[in-house]
């Protein structure tokens, strides 16, 4: 038998609404490179009809995919409305990658047309000649002087969306109907397309405005440090627009100590970003007043406690961990300290706990795997693959040269990381499965020692890789990047990590470096790395 | 083109994987009449597949309804869950109805088994010879001493409980199959059954748990003292299990000062009652320890300033208002201050706005029709008739005497009330459409006056209904309940009135009454009253 509820699908035009009527005095502020801009959600949504009045003029099809390559503004935000709510695909674009990368992803996409920030059109211009899906390219001034190329397929942003009639009704019936496309920034292999849809898009938005994750509220100014192109910003933009949480836009303007600024001064309550962002904001805080920040999430990566620490000793906030990736929209689980737990921790247990990735939504379930295909007991202590199940997590990849491999007969997503569950349902993140070390039959985390060095005052950064070892297999080697004229040697090293991990697990070889090679989402480069330690190939 | 995210449905078993795993040490309290018994979460889940396990052994059909007769207890909720999650409809009954109206709610449903708490059994004594459908009756044991009657339908809970084979696998595949019915207990004509499926109830308890809302987490403790047969408990129960939070159910035991006191033993931080309840509570929450206590919501009609400010008074906590309909899952409103406004607002003001029904859930779509069919203005001052729409709000009623006038041709519900929506969303209810009064042409609100009432401190109730007059069509009537021996006098009451509402609202009646009659959900039964002040039918 069939409830009798109201069919109403789960889907991105829901959120017009809330623009058009009760949030219509919010707003989205967006730092370019001439300045600052404001506006109204009221007003973000009659310019997201009339930018859905563009996609019909310039005739792109109902399912075909729309590239963007925007910083985080205002018009990437209308982009995220106007393009799934008017039944096309959303593709945003790490603009960070290699030329050959994008032209596969362009291609691969099939992307109907591109929408390019002013200051990034060096980016689009090689993919004009490479890649024949491209009808047309639509550039936002974002204050940069570059001048866009002289080609018929080139149109102005503004130019368009003055001359367009706004669409104005949206419909989508089907809740299932395809929404945003992200690909992985894999570090190794070709990257992999992400299919979103409306329900999974709305569902996840819905989970971060819940209290126990990231309790995002219309009281809110939220901030995506995170790019847009990295998982719809960790879906930061929809969650706002659904509270009516005001936004902060960084647009180009990505210097640390602007980014603090801009903090400050539109008193940003909550912000995300990746570790080695935080990591590079930290001197910058000193001073600053962020009274207004409630929660500052660190996320696409390991947090250190170092960092964590460092951060409450400038502002009095931790930073809070968060786990995802971009096959799971991407939240799967953010920190938060079970209540059993909460009185008897000190301060600094707490800023120890919520360094850790914590419990998941509620609309995902966790399993381990162990190496056997055996199931692992959540108790804290058993290892295993973690993998994932939920309406936000991907079932298949996009394209048809897409690999099956990263899901299981019965539906879940392998996440290649090892991890530990306690009873209370908070995941600590071991290893990447292939970061592991096996030393002598035994595993050795490469994150736990990072950890352990990168809390040394005279670290700046730190990345541990296997290397072949005749005798044990594999043994690791610390790849460190010191704080310059430290006088920081490995044999300091060496001594921290004494006492501090297990004494087969200390590193024989620890390199000191200027820098360490990076992926386009900010990760260690630990494939590159791994190249240039042993000349391997990986 | 299609998303390709898991096809996971948002259904109930869902919520066994929190209770099973990181919930497993949560638990429910449950106040009987032979004193109190708590389980852990992890222990009530075992009970719900055994409880599966017995209804599959009475051989209940899918789809079947199955009728609960119970106070809010730890044995309800294991039929909240254990019900629906095996593909059967939860049929919870409000037993404060007249018998003839049970006998024709259990006909209409088909009630297949009817579940029924010790001291309840006096009201389903006489429902075993008229309704043909029910095929067993089994007895929860509450603690009182009342004798089961002997009949060879009659099974007790734990016996079949303790013989029974739990259900290891929950599967609902699609989320529109339908979990739950309750009736509304309509001040007139037939009670009419809203049929929930498991879709509405998940996506209705996502929507407690936003920081906007109702903002429930793991750290609460949750008191639904609002019935379990009355629209879910509001679906309080069911955010609790999918949060974490811990619950505290009254059980039989419903007097005032013992609802206060077991506030303050188990520490609940979030409680929720109709605003008769919280009433009868206020004179006991003096002196009480209510420290843990953030969070007060009153439902299930209008609630006076007067009495939140009141409690604020003996608690430092205003009661914060909520508006929904037992077709709309219920909640669509829930009181909070926006942002924009919250920082000018003295104490009182915040008192006064948090007495509003608030704006709505981020699901929840509302409109205003004004009585010429056209939309009114979301300006805070033009009425209309609201209306709603929305994945958690009703399309039809069950059955096959079911009316349809409720819902418009565009799917929308009346829901029956007129309001004004203010430009951030806030609604205010102006009265019921058919308790407002028509004098001389012009509206007066029945809502107003009793609100204007119920402030003067020698008031314990007030109802304000309308009467037949020659000259204006119809004038108010208004009937006071004193507070015994405060010497209140008619003419007290229209002093107060004046200045407070406009001269030609103030009532030239006013009828000083022991008591005012309500419905079975403690509402003021105005159809009862003006047949009984002017012998007109209704």
């Amino acid at each position: 038998m069939h409830g009798l509820m109201q069919d109403r699908p789960l889907s991105l035009p829901m959120l017009m609404d809330g623009l058009e009527n009760r949030f219509s005095r919010k707003h989205v502020t967006t730092t370019q490179l001439n300045g600052t801009v404001s506006a109204s959600y009221g007003d973000v949504a009659e310019r997201i009809r009339r930018l859905a009045g563009v996609l019909d003029r310039l005739d792109v099809p109902a399912g075909a995919r729309v590239g963007t390559f925007g910083w985080n503004s205002q018009r990437h935000l209308e982009l995220y409305m106007a393009v799934p709510c008017t039944g096309r695909v959303l593709h945003t674009l790490n603009h960070r990658l290699f030329t050959e990368d994008l032209a596969y992803i362009v291609d691969d996409a099939a992307d109907d047309v591109l929408f390019v920030d002013r200051s990034l059109l060096d980016v689009v211009r090689p993919l004009l000649d490479t890649c024949p899906s491209v009808r047309h390219v639509i550039v936002m001034d974002d204050g940069s002087p570059a001048q866009p190329p002289s080609d018929p397929r080139v149109h102005d942003y503004e130019f368009l969306l003055a001359a367009a009639r706004p669409v104005e009704r949206f419909r989508i019936d089907d809740e299932r109907t395809a929404a945003a496309l992200c690909y992985t920034s894999g570090t190794t292999g070709r990257p992999k397309g992400v299919l979103y849809d409306h329900r999974s898009i709305v569902l996840h938005a819905m989970t971060l405005l819940m209290a126990d994750t990231f309790a995002i509220g219309e009281n809110d100014t939220v901030m995506p440090i995170v790019p847009m192109f990295h998982v719809n910003a960790w879906g930061l933009p929809y969650a706002a627009l659904m509270s009516g949480a005001n936004l902060v836009m960084p647009g180009p303007v990505t210097a640390p100590e602007r980014l603090v600024r801009s903090m400050e001064t539109h008193k940003v309550t909550f912000a995300a970003a990746v570790a080695t962002v935080w990591r590079g904001m930290l001197p910058h805080v000193e001073g600053a007043d962020l009274s207004a920040l409630r929660r500052a999430v660190s996320g696409g990566g390991g947090l250190p406690v170092s960092l964590s620490r460092a951060f409450h000793d400038k502002t009095g906030l931790p930073l809070t961990s968060s786990w995802g990736m971009t096959e799971t929209s991407p939240l799967v689980c953010s920190a938060r300290i079970p209540s059993e737990q909460a009185p008897s921790l000190t301060e600094d247990d707490r800023i120890t706990a919520l360094a850790d990735p914590g419990p998941p939504t509620v609309l995902c379930s966790l399993r381990l795997v162990a190496e056997d295909g055996s199931l692992a007991p959540h108790d804290g202590r058993h290892r295993g693959e973690l993998q994932v199940a939920g309406p936000t997590v991907a079932a298949a990849y996009f394209g048809s040269r897409a690999d099956a491999s990263a899901f299981t007969e019965d539906g879940w997503l392998r996440t290649g990381d090892v991890a530990t569950i306690d009873p209370r349902g908070v995941v600590r993140i071991v290893d990447r499965i292939k970061d592991l070390i096996k030393s002598g039959g035994e595993w050795i985390s490469s994150v736990e020692l990072e950890n352990e060095i990168m809390a040394m005052p005279d670290v700046l950064e730190a990345a541990v890789i296997a290397v072949p070892d005749e005798k044990w297999g594999e043994r690791p080697l610390a790849c460190v990047v010191p704080v310059p004229e430290s006088g920081l040697t490995a044999e300091s090293v060496r001594r921290h990590l004494s006492g501090r991990v297990a004494k087969w697990w200390i590193p024989e070889r620890v390199v000191l470096l200027d820098r360490l090679p990076k992926t386009a989402s900010g990760k260690f480069a630990k494939a590159a790395l791994r190249r240039s330690m042993t000349g391997a190939k990986s």
